[in-house]
């Protein structure tokens, strides 16, 4: 069944299954446009976007250039310097770890983060502590707490946030609780020298983001999450931090011989980029701005209150923090739940074979030991495909609660 | 027309062009298995590669797996684990820097590199010193000589091994000069702590390459060099070296709270990888097997001769370091020159208008001011293609040095 959600987009893999995928915020479907984006330069015209003269490599490097220029737009960024393309949303935070963080903390310096987040906001920053520490520059990791809801507890972290605090880690829609966090009221109230990155990597592709709005110095977005290809991310950079910044994986192109000293954003992108998955995420943010993010972020949250009140009716589902918490009708297309009488992974393979295809685990958290079964649905997700599975779950518990 | 050395492969994109594709070395065209493993990842059972518990992911992410294996076997690794993928050859270089250089290089220790080398295997290393400059820590950049065939200068490389040597950064197969070093006498009489590093972005895909023979304790390859797409390389650490090797760019999956003691290859590996670029790489690897490195490489041997011995009668052609050099018939599809009366440039823009596709500059050599029209083959080049460039740029001269 076609979404209507999904506006006319065909999605190729979907027609050729019965399966209903709803893993979306570990990757999206690919939209057609996409995949003929990454076709169309491998089978026509491939060349590399550098020093060649002639107009298959000229034409790719202003093609680059004008993705660039949308994602700026996209993002909300004023600027197309302060877009860096990176190979995903980790080497993104680890960006900001190694060409801002390294030469910019000092001995006694915080980081506070979120021990509930994805492990990448807090590995780069682990490596980091353990760099630094090998020159006797400590610096501590400072956890705060995430409500019932599954958003960052912002009194504990206004509380944590102290004279060495640096940085905030944030991760703007949580990839297991389906919560948003946006620091709208604690933003202004943070010292001017309080960096703060968000983790966009799962809203990126499901709502309107605006890095000027979250009052963002960083932001971190993964195109395979955003109808994009895997290998390719976007970091914003404030203008405000520019100056802060060294190079990162530098290579051919700018100044070799000084690559802390190359512009922005050519500082913090070395060596060829991912041409097919940079021309794959142009496609993409046409899709995104052609379906509306208003209107992916609507159909999402019919989709979370349907798969909420459904299953909130099976006896023994128990949910992790998310909406399904909330006294309103929010949510983003992320649930994740337990059931009575099946740990998760079995509860995976179940839903596998009856043809659902979800996440189980522990979601890439560090040291996360809660395993759970995270459903995650984009545009091409339908109620009858959430009603469907719904039905699915309260059989399973009705068999194994006998 | 169709080269015989490319046995019925087929590159789609040199099928719908009147124009001669000699910048090779840039990058690759796109075989079609390789065009049709990215189609074929992105338009049907798209998934991620890690938790999931249905057929999509957990089959992609042995096909990943496997993958490794091959391009195990390929580079003559003993072994899956010795090989990691990265998001290039520069973010290679830049592991080897940041994931063995910074926790491996004391107060006065050199590097050995050359400044005719590719800006990517210097930046890394420009980057590293700042870095362990702000900590007090001074390392020496030593740069060593090429001969006039454009091979590193082993008399001079020698001479400047000292006490504090600690790495050798040397090209396979350079990119400009189209020469090859392999370190063959003095790899054996280098010092025990003296690390040795091949680029071999250039020679994966033309030449056999055996890492082991090689001595490598570090070998890097860039995938859209050797058939496969930007955004994908691979770096080959030797087991010796593992104990010494830091995190790289780590995220999700192995110990975020440690990434440090992951295991490897997963220690250098954070994220969400390449996945299509990946399957791209198996399906070149794939290739370049059926056609056959030597058989590769004995064409484009023969291609290197035609070109030389036809550009030497043209007037006013000087030939950068390279073959053309040699007292005997070696080459490998790599040759650079310049042309009297006409700037390298403004050679490439001729070139091009007249179809052949070259590239020009001072190709990514850290401050290099000597210009030069690079020529770069590979399978689908032919013979007459070579002939027809040859006539074309006999006839510029001609007209710009009457």
């Amino acid at each position: 069944m076609v979404s209507p959600a999904a506006g006319g987009v065909r999605f190729p893999a979907l027609e050729t299954t019965a399966a209903v995928y709803l893993d979306s915020a570990a990757t999206t479907q690919k939209p057609q446009p996409v995949i003929d984006a990454v076709h169309r330069y491998l089978s026509r015209e491939t060349a590399n976007a550098g020093r060649g003269s002639y107009a298959w490599s000229t034409r790719l490097a202003a093609e680059i250039e004008e993705i660039r220029s949308r994602a700026a737009t996209f993002v909300g960024a004023g600027d197309p310097r302060e877009i860096v393309f990176t190979a995903g949303a980790t080497a993104a935070m680890n960006a900001v770890a190694l060409a801002w963080g390294l030469g910019n903390l000092a001995d006694g310096d915080d980081i506070l983060y979120s021990p509930a987040d994805h492990a990448s906001t807090l590995a780069p920053w682990r490596r980091l502590q353990t760099i630094l520490a090998g020159f006797g520059r400590r610096i501590r990791l400072v956890p705060y707490a995430v409500t019932a809801l599954g958003e960052a507890d912002l009194t504990d972290l206004a509380e944590r946030i102290g004279p060495r605090s640096r940085l905030v880690v944030v991760t703007h829609l949580h990839h297991v609780f389906g919560a948003v966090t946006t620091l709208a009221e604690l933003r202004p109230q943070l010292p001017p020298d309080v960096r703060v990155v968000f983790d966009c990597s799962q809203s990126g592709g499901h709502l309107p983001v605006d890095v000027r709005e979250l009052g963002a110095d960083f932001a971190i977005f993964a195109a395979h999450k955003m109808f994009g290809t895997p290998g390719t991310g976007l970091l914003y950079c404030a203008p405000r931090v520019h100056d802060q910044l060294a190079a990162f994986l530098p290579g051919g192109g700018f100044g070799a011989d000084d690559p802390d000293r190359a512009p922005m954003p050519q500082r913090l992108e070395g060596g060829t980029a991912d041409l097919p998955g940079i021309l794959a995420l142009g496609a993409a943010l046409d899709v995104l701005d052609t379906l509306g993010r208003d209107r992916i972020a609507e159909h999402n949250r019919v989709l979370t209150r349907l798969l909420v009140d459904g299953l909130r009716r099976v006896r023994g589902v128990e949910f992790r923090p998310g909406p399904a918490y909330a006294p309103c009708e929010i949510g983003y297309g992320i649930v994740s739940f337990t059931l009575d009488g099946i740990g998760a992974a079995d509860l995976g393979f179940v839903l596998a074979e009856l043809g659902f295809l979800v996440r189980t685990g522990v979601h890439c958290v560090p040291g996360g030991d809660e395993e759970s079964v995270r459903v995650s649905t984009h545009v091409y997700t339908t109620a009858d495909d959430i009603g469907r599975f719904v039905a699915a779950v309260a059989t399973i518990a009705q068999e194994v609660q006998q």
